[in-house]
Formats: C-alpha cells, structure tokens, sequence
C-alpha cells in the first residue's frame, strides 16, 4: 500500500493506518503531510457476515447482524466523521482535511480470508456463510453543517477524484465484482450521521439491479447491435423536455420512466464504463453539473431534499463494452411534507407506480431560479 | 355481473352500480339484501394513466399522475371507507358491512378500452400510452378503529373467500396477467387511510418480482426437475428453527434469507398455483393461523407493526405448474422507535443487507405470549 500517491489535477493521496488496523486515505490538493496517529484503544472487529441466497428470486442477501447497535443521529459534538479537535477523538485522527476515505468501522461486506468463490446459484439448499467485499466512508468535508451542494467546485473535483481512485484501487481485488459508490441523505431515509458523506460499497457478488441491466444491455447488444445506454441518451437529447442541464462534457435528464417524484440522472457525452475512464476533461467538467443538479433539487421546494445519489459502474470484470457509467439520483420527496413510499405494488411485486410525470417533474426542476 | 352469488362456506356476493358506474361487491354471511343506492353526485372519472418501459432494465412503470391529491389520513368522520351513516356519504351506501371490495377511485391501473396488447420489451423506443389492469379495495370491517388482527376468524373466512372470488373474476378479464391481493398498515409505509382494508391489483404484464420468481422457478425445475417453493417449504420444515406457527394445513415461517427485520411467509403444505385452488379444508384453516401470526406479529414489541402482506401467486397465464401461492407479510420495523430504510444499497443496487438473523426474528415472534 503506497503511503503517498500522486492523482490528476495535482491531487495527493496519502494512506494511514487506524488504531484497529483499518485504512485511512486523505486526498488532498496541497501536499500536506498527514502524520496524526489514531489516538483511540484498539477494538474487536465484528466477525464476517453472512451471505444468503434467497433462492426465491435467485439473490444474495447480506447478514449484516452486528449493525443493529449503530449510532443514531449524534449532535455535532459526538460526530464520529468531524475531525478530530479537543477531546472527541474521531474516526478522523488529523484536525482537518478535504476528501477522507476509510473502511466503514461497522461493515455489510468484509475482505474474506483465504479463498474465496460464489457458488453457482443451485436453490434453497445452498449455503455460503460469508458476506465477502468491502465497504468504505468517504466524508466530503470537515464541515459537519455543510451538504454537497455548498461543496466548492475545487472540492468536488477531489471528491470526483477520490471516488475514481477508489473504484481503481478496489477493482484490483480478486474477489470483488462491482463497485457503488453512493451518498444516502436526511432522516427520511434513514441516515443515521447528518455530516456529509458518503460511502462505498464492493460486492463480491453483481448487485440485482446491476444483474439486469446487464441483461437488459446484452439482450439489445444482440438483437440490435447497439449499445442501450448510448440510444436511451439519444432519446433523452431528441425529446428534449426532460433535460434539466447539460455542459459540454455532460448531461442531466429526468429519465423517461422514472421511479421516483424527483429521479435525475447524470452522464457523461462520451461514454465509459465506469469512472476512471473518465478523461481529463470530464472530470474537470463534472463539478459546475454535480452542483447545479443538487442545487436545482434543494430549488424545487426550498427545503432539503432527502436523497440517493449512487454511480452506477459497468462490473469490474464483465459487461464492460455494454454497460456505462452514470450518476442516478432519487428522491422520495414528491411534495412538502409528503413523501413516496414503496408499499405492496413496489414492495412486494417490484412493480412500480409513479405519482407524477417525469415531464412536470423536469420542468420544476428546470424553472429553480439559480 | 351477476347481482348475487353464492360462494363457498355459506358466504353470499351481491354486487351493487355505484353512482359513477364503479362496482361495489358485499360479501355477507347471512343472506341480507344489499339494495342502498349511492346517493353521492357523479364526478369524473380521472383518465388511464401511462405506462412506460424504464430500459434500463426491461420494466413497466406505471405513471398515474391523477393520484397526487388523494386525501390524506382523515379523522373517523370524515373516513371513506366507513360505512354511509348520518351526513356522510361514504363509498359504502350500505349502514353497515361484512366485507367489501369496490373498484378504486383513483386507480393506478384501469380496464382498457378497446383492444389492448403489451408489446414485447425492446428498448429505448417503447411507446406504450396505456396503464392496463384493474385496481380495487377491500375493507375488512366495517368497524373504523380494528386491524387485521382484531377480526373473527368467521370474518376472516369471508375475506378469505372475497379474495379467492376477486382471484377467480379478475383471472377471467383477457388483459390481466397477474393478481395480487395485498394489505399496507401503518404511516411509516405511507397509508393515507387507517380504516382496516387492503387493495387488490390486477395487472396487464408480469410484476418485476413475479417475473424474476418464474424465471427462478423454472431454471430450478429445468435442472432438477422440481418445483422450487416445494422444496423450499421442505427445507424450512426440515431446518425447523424458523417455523413461527402451524396447524394441519399451513405453516408460517420467516424465510432463510429474510429481507426485512420482521418477514414472514405462510403458505399451504399442500402446494397450489393461487387462492382459487386451495380447498374447503385449507380455506378453513387459514382464519387460525393468519390470526396467530398478526398477533404475534404485534406481540414482539406490543406496539401496532407497519407491515405489508401480500399474496403471491402464479400469473393467471403462465408459470402455473411452477409456481405457488403464498402469503409473504414484510415489516420494516425493527426496534421501537427504528425503522428498516431501502438505501443506497437496497435502492440503487437492489442489493439487500439485512440487519438481524432471520433466526432471531423467529424466535422473538415466536416467544410472544398469545
């Protein structure tokens, strides 16, 4: 593991060990040296999950029971993810930083022991008993009070920057398959620490949506020829009404069919699988469209809005020349003091309902005065 | 439509036009006349709503854009789904009710009109226009302050016997592929009425999930020759640790790789394709043990559960020797005062992460005192 690394843009990596053994990673566009030793006693870390297939619909199911004790929503004094000053010692042992990544203390997913493979899916009979992968916290800014979308543009380029090294550096591991990085936010979602983060996970397994639109790509790779991301965004272009942004390097559109009151997704115009193929210029041009599409979402109701905001990559080992890297970002909230919720047709039939046309939602979007 | 009809267990069907042309059904133990008349003034029909292919993955998502307005947790007074008393002219004209099941006001699915055909999924440029299917409710009282729990087991048997009838009409409708009773309980899933009822959708293609459980079923049945929810059910009796209840003709269980803090699965030990097919005998039974497992349910932090129950079963079309009915109730509550959110991972991947061991649920269902 190099200590030091140099990334595009003039950003720096530099790698620490926790207390517990557990990495830390400051990206930084100053060369700061990132020396603070993690003060805090050694604890145990929680065993392995389990994995479990649900041989219903043929889906790996993680067993994560040692989450059930996790901090809930502590006030800023407590805040696990603020650097570390005075008295509260932190995950975060320097007193500030800019972009940190660091193995999730409480983890879903864990790097399995020795050898690892996914048994073929067989049935009801098929036991595995581990959760292999890894899930990492990635925190956006020191500043507990801030969101991503008052994140300086400079800072969003780390972030950017961060979220493709770690893609890399995890795409390496031989037993993991694909990698989300996400941000959950507010209460209405159930995010248990309001400082701005976000966090990273890489499954050893292809998630169930990832699975299908593999499917989905592969089924129209072969009876078209074309790849279905690159026509979904055409038709986005040419009907036009659902655009909300756009800049030279990317696109921001509500989808065609989509799920949730306020659903946008954001693409790259020249596609990629996933984010380190990104080039030099969609990277710097990536910051102005993340920030006027979080912006525009605060915009519509003048409140903050709770949201998911996940990368959807290509796999790490297949279903590269077919799937592409895009940004979707949810949100349950489909009015004031209303939200959206999955009840028995979403739920239990997967089958969804949409309360609004994405169509008004794109125009609400689009009429936020900035 | 026949006006009136005998079903099974002594239990009668009379259905009655409502003012604006809806079907209203009473499903009564004694052999009443059903004759009030809907005194309320016609309004507008809202129109069919869109259905629109999300590519991405080859779904339907339905948009039904008229439903933003829907009244919102009313006060008993003012309660839509009580029976017609005094001032307030309710969707029951009836003073009174067993069990009844109307045609939804602000359906999400409505019956086409004219010819209708599902084209096959081929992408980007899908056009479809038309949200195909049927939506309708069903109380369970006509008593506003009861659940589900708080019935007889007579009542029980009435509802039991008004959703096999709903199954066997609606299965006979050429545009419905599927059929899927369900009931959502409680504001944490976004109930807008309290009154004890539930919805039955009728769909004119096959629900994601569906879709995925007869892919599964009949992968398992290519390669090994049986039916995969027999074989489940024998390992869920053989592993013995999950069973929460049964009696001589079902069996209640939380399922191996559970997906929600509290899931319980209850099907009949002998396998049938959907509610029309189980027999007098397991008709019978039922009341006891949905009975038992909502007030277990209840029972583990004495405090009402939010849940969603819903049947499963096989399209009315296809997958009939495949797959099985059953009776899946799901609850996202997982401590008093915590709640189970779909997040980043759930969400975005459909990857779920399950905070507790299915075994440790079952044994709190099971150690409620009844």
């Amino acid at each position: 593991m190099a200590q030091s690394k140099k990334l595009a843009a003039g950003i720096i990596r530099n790698n620490r060990e926790m207390a517990d053994g557990r990495t830390i990673r400051y990206y930084d566009t100053a060369d700061q040296t990132r020396t603070a030793p993690d003060q805090r006693p050694v604890e145990e870390q929680p065993a392995i999950g389990e994995l479990r297939l649900d041989p219903l619909v043929n889906e790996w199911v993680a067993m994560a029971s040692h989450r059930q004790g996790r901090i809930f929503l502590p006030p800023k004094e407590l805040c696990p993810l603020c650097p570390t000053t005075g008295e509260l010692l932190t995950e975060v042992p320097e007193s500030d930083f800019e972009v940190v990544v660091f193995d999730n203390r409480s983890p879903s997913l864990r790097p399995p022991v020795g050898d690892w493979a996914l048994p073929d899916l067989v049935g009801p009979d098929t036991d595995l008993g581990t959760a292999a992968g890894k899930c990492e916290v990635i925190c956006f800014t020191a500043d507990h009070g801030k969101s991503f979308k008052d994140l300086t543009p400079a800072r969003v380029r780390v972030l950017l920057e961060a979220w493709i090294d770690r893609t890399d550096e995890l795409s390496r591991e031989p037993y993991i398959q694909h990698i989300a990085p996400f941000e959950n936010r507010g209460e209405e979602i159930g995010v248990t620490l309001s400082h701005p983060h976000g966090q990273i996970y890489a499954y050893s397994y292809l998630p169930p949506r990832v699975e299908k639109m593999l499917a989905a790509a592969n089924q129209y790779m072969e009876s078209t020829g074309k790849v279905l991301f690159d026509e979904i965004l055409a038709r986005e272009i040419r009907d036009q009404e659902r655009i909300i942004a756009r800049n030279e390097r990317w696109i921001a559109y509500v989808p065609y069919a989509s799920r949730y009151p306020f659903e946008i997704h954001v693409a790259p115009l020249n596609p990629v699988a996933d984010l380190t193929g990104l080039t030099d210029e969609d990277r710097d041009a990536f910051p102005a469209i993340a920030l006027e599409v979080m912006n525009r979402l605060d915009g519509v109701f003048g409140i903050e809005m709770a949201y998911i905001a996940a990368w959807h990559q290509a796999p790490v080992r297949i279903g590269r020349d077919v799937l592409r890297l895009h940004w979707q970002i949810t949100s349950v909230r489909r009015a004031p003091g209303k939200l959206k919720y999955l009840a028995g047709s979403e739920s239990a039939m997967g089958a969804f309902i949409m309360d609004m046309r994405p169509e008004q939602s794109a125009a609400q979007l689009r009429e936020v005065k900035l």
